[in-house]
């Protein structure tokens, strides 16, 4: 078969939350002409990912294809869509196309990894296009929780395609565009080919709420607080920062912005005009002046993260600033799964400093970013494309929109991550997997998550670790004992005997009996030394530890 | 003073959710006769607790005090409760009583554990009482998430006080007793001094629900479904395991039981007569033969643990049996915070075998074990107390339930672990701070959190780990080139070159120029050693690993 095709693959967020990478082709098999949509990044955590900075997409293939990529689009400046540009620039070397703001963010990654900035192509919305080989690419508005997200309607030879990227239906957004159904209607009333389409939210039930109904509810909240006030959310969520800020001006507080993300968003949103009027802000120096009860700070850290100022204000003072008996803590934001124990952890220590910590669990801080089930049909419904494929969640997330997309009558695809979707014609059908994974960004490496490394680093983890010397003299007879050293082992084992001790009187009576063959061979020699250890340790302490083996040779 | 005073002295379970374990007290200070409410456990995780096996309370307290204690009582079999006896029997030594079903697990650890079971004494309900030095205790029965659950009424030459237990309001529990306010009025109706109570769900708005409520909702989706249902709950939950068995009975399935602690569970129940009428129970064997659609099978690892059946399932092939296409798997449970991604883990991986799972989320599978707000204060308006110690919770959760006690009119006090309180006289006072903590079980070794082990293994799963071998001559001069091994590190680093050459040879350079003070003092050397290692990979792979260097001197 050498006729052109359209195909779809998913290299990450199909399968997963986080991480998403997209890439269209067109041409003859093999051939195509490719688009990569979002190069964003996960992030790692202890049970998987210990040391690990960053997860990255792993682009094998689009680098083995390296001249066939004609640019890369980012629907908008979230991590996990944006967070990779910088990281594999190196290895793609091609235009990345964003609108303002999204270029704003994405060229300070791109500065601050010595990549040049203007790699970053600024685009504007639609109905501007941007041509990319066979593509031509436009940036539909679409409400979000960041401002200027947008789906990209990528216009193919085979027809028209909207990649919806994240998105809510929220008329009233606040800070960004509201979700306009008369553009979209007009944009897809000539039919569309496929909807690639966030699945984030397909299973909550209910319509989503949209940011301008948390307002009234904050502003009660922060001005019917006694002492000082502090509130996180994502600094991202450009619109709840404004709201945030703006129950502060109404209840006569000072705004502090505390953390670096917190202050480098605002900017981006002031550099780019997409945030007008946010009210004064006030260094954490002079807040100092300041009485409490007319002090705001917007802090970073809504996931716990242990270096963000939430956390830092948790454990004591942060620039100064100390929470204190009677001031009001809100977590506008919802906890993402797997980082409750972070969150709760930092509630405690609020509490600890009779600090009231006021949640989302009732509902009324936090909106989701994400289209819930009834507002995907209404997308559905505006797009009305002859096929769905639901991208932007894990398995379960896909399998529900797909059965969603079924029950309404349109064609739904299950692909994840690794599936090439062919589609032309009138059916879509896998037609290859790729190999996909994911690359870990370890301080200044990159390292492949199956390379073994952090597999390494888990064993130790869970088991500790014992070296092992032994010196051996000319004639391959031992020269002195066999030497221990334990890391993350406890000291004493059974009948409160040295763990060392024993394991150096086993390991010697060991080599005290050991064949010449055996000691001749360092292979055989490391492999016996290792598992008499570990047999060792098991017996002493019920553990069997990960061993380095040295074996030195005076020959 | 030399007076007698009657204390109380939380050393586990009160500031977190877990390894409950309650001292009370009574006598002259210092000399207090004891008893032990509860020697439960918590659970480990990789953030704080890798490789860790169990978590216990750190009673070196009262091991100090070892010949004032008179008895363990305890309150349920839940493992946060009784999880502890066996691995602190040999230090404590003193009876341990519980009511028939309690003492029936309790008896399987102490047999687990090579400990006498005959230490464990079967006490009956209220009336009964049993005496331990100035203390008199009934067990007085209240409604809970296992069977004969109950409430300590702990009398004492003080007066009498009431420690709840977990506990929730519940009429029709099922299996297990109801709540009986009336019982409840006519022991609390002379007054009592203080109750300590249940905390975890004082953040729950709405009055808890019964367990009866859940059956039909339950029949109804085990009824419709077309393929085999997997259901899965703690296995402790022996109402909720019957009410899962009567729906499938009901539907015609019959019942298998997979995981160790499910039959286990059964057969407790059943050998204690707590249970009667439990549905036949079908081997994995057995079941082979049945179709599908006629079998529920009954499985543990409700909150994602490995291990367990439901991991073991979602991962393929357990003990035969293996779900499909069209089969169901419903969630009888909440996720436990800290558990979600396993638990998503496992429903996304019966996604890919096409398996619909059904989860709480809309609140028709479960009810909480635990009682709501509105029912702490049915609780309290039923004990009238004095006082009001809330335990079982985190800070916040303590600290809540204090606040309610006090807007209604008692006293309420805030004790964590480690804070003794005197309860004599009208107003309760914190007396003494004593020092507590967390003893881990690792392997067959108990060792203390704080002791470093743990950390060190934090340490390697984060920064990877280098071993280096130097040996030196008679003449202290280094005899061959350094040599490095390592574990949990990338294999190059920047340019390619291999980490381990890099290491060995700035250490080469390093001992070659080395002064022989140096190379004569062994702590210097090491220092050195490791100090150039750490900082030679920093500029190698942008990481600062944990160092083992072993110097072996020929003279």
């Amino acid at each position: 078969m050498s006729s052109e095709r359209l195909i779809y693959l998913p290299l990450g967020g199909a399968g997963e939350i986080g991480m998403n990478a997209y890439v269209y082709g067109y041409g003859k098999p093999g051939k195509e002409r490719l688009i990569v949509v979002d190069l964003g990044v996960a992030f790692p955590d202890m049970d998987t990912s210990p040391g690990v900075d960053l997860i990255l997409p792993d682009i094998a293939w689009l680098k083995e294809r390296r001249d066939q990529i004609e640019a890369v689009f980012v629907t908008h400046a979230h991590e996990d869509h944006v967070g990779a540009v910088a990281h594999t620039y190196e290895d793609l070397k091609v235009p990345i196309y964003a609108r303002n703001f999204t270029a704003n963010i994405a060229r300070r990654k791109m500065e601050e990894y010595g990549h040049p900035e203007d790699a970053v192509k600024t685009v504007g919305p639609w109905p501007h296009q941007q041509g990319a080989g066979p593509f031509m690419v436009g940036f539909l508005p679409i409400s979000h929780s960041i401002p200027e997200s947008s789906a990209l309607v990528i216009d193919t030879p085979d027809g028209r395609v909207i990649h919806s990227g994240d998105f809510k239906i929220d008329l009233t957004p606040g800070v960004g565009e509201p979700f306009d159904p008369a553009l979209w209607s007009e944009v897809c009333k000539d039919g569309v080919k496929a909807l690639i389409c966030d699945s984030t939210n397909v299973f909550s039930p209910e319509p989503g709420r949209s940011e301008a109904t948390l307002g009234p509810a904050i502003e009660e909240l922060v001005s019917n607080a006694a002492g000082m006030v502090v509130a996180t959310t994502f600094a991202s969520n450009v619109a709840r920062v404004q709201t945030l800020a703006m129950a502060a001006q109404k209840s006569g507080r000072s705004v502090v912005l505390l953390g670096r993300a917190m202050r480098r968003m605002v900017e981006a949103a002031l550099e780019t005009g997409v945030m007008k009027d946010f009210p004064k802000v006030v260094s954490p120096e002079d807040a100092r002046a300041i009485p409490r009860e007319n002090l705001m700070l917007l802090v970073t850290g809504s996931q716990g993260e242990r270096r963000a100022a939430s956390a830092q204000l948790a454990r004591g003072k942060y620039q100064g600033m100390e929470l204190k008996e009677g001031d009001l803590f809100l977590f506008s934001s919802k906890t993402i799964p797997g980082n409750e124990k972070g969150v709760i952890r930092i509630i405690n220590q609020f509490s600890e400093m009779g600090v009231d910590v006021v949640d989302d669990s009732n509902g009324k801080y936090h909106v989701s970013g994400h289209a819930n089930r009834p507002d995907l049909e209404t997308l559905h419904d505006v797009v009305k494309p002859q096929v769905v494929i639901p991208m932007h969640g894990e398995h379960r997330h896909l399998r529900e929109h797909v059965k969603l997309a079924e029950t309404r009558g349109m064609q739904g695809v299950l692909a994840v991550n690794g599936m090439m979707i062919d589609l032309s014609g009138n059916k879509p059908k896998v037609t290859e997997y790729v190999e996909t994974g994911r690359t870990y960004l370890d301080g200044s490496v990159q390292v492949g998550a199956l390379d073994g490394v952090v597999r390494d680093r888990i064993r130790m983890a869970l088991n500790g670790h014992v070296t092992v010397t032994v010196i051996l003299d000319e004639e391959d007879e031992p020269l002195g004992d066999p030497w221990v050293d334990c890391m993350g082992l406890p000291e004493t084992g059974r009948n409160n005997a040295p763990l060392v001790d024993v394991l150096e009187q086993d390991l010697s009576q060991f080599l005290g009996r050991a064949k010449a063959a055996t000691l001749r061979d360092d292979s055989k020699l490391n492999d016996e030394l290792r598992r008499l250890t570990r047999q060792s340790a098991q017996n002493e302490i019920g553990k069997k530890p990960e061993v380095t083996v040295v074996v030195s040779r005076l020959s």
